[in-house]
């Protein structure tokens, strides 16, 4: 179906000025997931969006797009930075005439599953510390960083305790979610679960940030909203991880363990550095060999130490 | 000439368990630097050394080598680290034979010059906060990180505070210096004339560990040998920069400004992620193309920031 009409170009790129890079594209991705229905509610037969990327290139970074029930649908497509530099100056000098086709689209839902796998505590067997990320990626890529990397670092955490030779107090539970990127679908039933079996988490802790350097823990209340108390408490050990510079701080958790929240102690997210995140994520060169292997590692390593700490000196009461 | 014997192999790798990849670095470097020599003295023909690189690539990394003068000379070469997993492998199986070709020397002394640019004080023009780099580099790369990064975030301190109008208390001055890699020459004679000059340095910053994002400054004592009053002092206002995960501690100082410890304050280097430094360290690849701007540019801002609060409020008597 062709259909000739206004096309909304959404241009506002990521403000590189700001300290953080999740903050410059929190910044912008609103263009991208609320701005094609706002196109469409004005008549627009198309929106084209300039990719979430703080550089300038020839990669379009998809993601997702909410449409609600009530909105008229129309196509919406990412374009790379460079292609809207280009597009801009075009619209600026003459009324610019552009062709859109996609072949994008919902084909419908399919079962699938969240995967999952343990080491059973040997004293406290029924409370669990859970490492996950998320199995699901963008296609136009590999998913390297969103999240291959955090599935390898979460089942690195068992292999490392294991090679060890260390048997955890606590049952410490690796969970590879399904579905994150089109609305935390694994995340939500593995919740629901773990409510019903009033399975307590006494930490749950995601890895969905990209591969690079772990700069801190961020985390956000659990069931008893005493955030300050526990890291109170473990700060008492984490000043073991100083001379990584790696900190704790109030602020973060994630997506996939968000649901989790009403039967855990606290949520933590792993913060790695993340300037070079948006370079990749959500685009075709999310690929491994984007993946620094000792960054890669340093994470799980970060994470592994994070787990035996909690196990061993829990987060305060 | 060409000469028949044996060939010593050095093959240590760089040991990557550790938590820096500069103490890996250290840990293995002694091989090339004083190696050859030894080799030399039980009557090899020549040294080959594996190279000075975390990483399994083709790409040999060059770097200093000592003789003193009393030492027999032998050509020396590194190889890189899959050439020298080949090496290994063959030597352990079968006596083995190779030709060592080599077409470097030392082409005799030629004068050079350090590049110096300030902002003068408005309050103590006689008190000079010093920032520099190195402007030579090892010849088979463009030294875009050992040490063009270095030099760049130096120039960028003072264009940043003259862009915002900022008027200093103390002279800033921008120092590049010559010939860093064979000696600190230019070094040697800016201290040389510093100290003859009675310049009071109140604080000596360098950047030459590459353009990564920074986590730390690292400081050493300088003349009055009061580290620790400094760190305090400084601690009431850097932790303005822990927001950015930059921390201040103690060990440290740099190549560069070490000399001028006799009329300094404090010594400081800046201290950016080193996961990927050696990879590209010394090599054909440390390139431009290498640099991320983004952590170019948090280097800069880093120390643009931390001269500003060292300006306004000291080092602490």
């Amino acid at each position: 179906e062709m259909v000739a009409g206004k096309i909304v170009f959404f241009n506002r790129p990521m403000d590189k000025s700001l300290p953080s890079m999740n903050s410059a594209y929190g910044g912008a991705v609103d263009q991208r997931a609320y701005g094609p229905p706002l196109a469409a509610q004005k008549g627009a037969v198309a929106a084209v969006v300039r990719s979430m990327s703080p550089r300038l290139d020839d990669h379009p970074h998809t993601g997702v797009t909410v449409f609600k029930p009530e909105d008229p649908k129309i196509p919406a497509v990412a374009i790379s930075t460079n292609d809207a530099e280009l597009l801009s100056k075009s619209i600026k000098a003459n009324p610019t005439t552009i062709y859109v086709r996609t072949t994008c689209g919902m084909k419908g839902e399919a079962t699938s599953y969240n995967v999952i796998g343990e080491i059973k505590g040997s004293k406290y067997p029924d409370e669990v510390i859970l490492i996950g990320g998320h199995l699901d990626s963008w296609d136009i890529g590999d998913g390297a960083h969103d999240d291959g990397a955090g599935c390898m670092q979460s089942m690195e955490v068992l292999y490392r305790l294991k090679k060890n030779g260390y048997q955890p107090l606590h049952t410490i539970r690796c969970v590879l979610f399904m579905n994150e990127e089109n609305g935390l679908v694994g995340a939500l039933k593995y919740a629901e679960q773990a409510i019903a079996g009033k399975e307590f988490h006494i930490a749950a802790i995601e890895s969905d940030n990209g591969a690079h350097t772990p700069q801190a823990f961020g985390c956000a209340p659990g069931a008893d909203g005493k955030l300050d108390l526990h890291l109170s408490h473990m700060a008492t050990y984490m000043n073991l991880l100083e001379p990584y510079y790696i900190q704790l701080q109030a602020g973060g958790g994630g997506a996939d363990i968000g649901p989790l929240k009403p039967t855990a102690g606290i949520l933590i997210g792993l913060r790695p550095d993340n300037g070079r995140y948006y370079d990749y994520h959500h685009s075709e060169i999310d690929v491994l060999e984007n993946v620094h292997p000792r960054e890669l590692a340093s994470g799980s390593a970060a994470i592994t130490s994070l787990v035996y700490l909690i196990d061993q000196y829990g987060i305060g009461k």
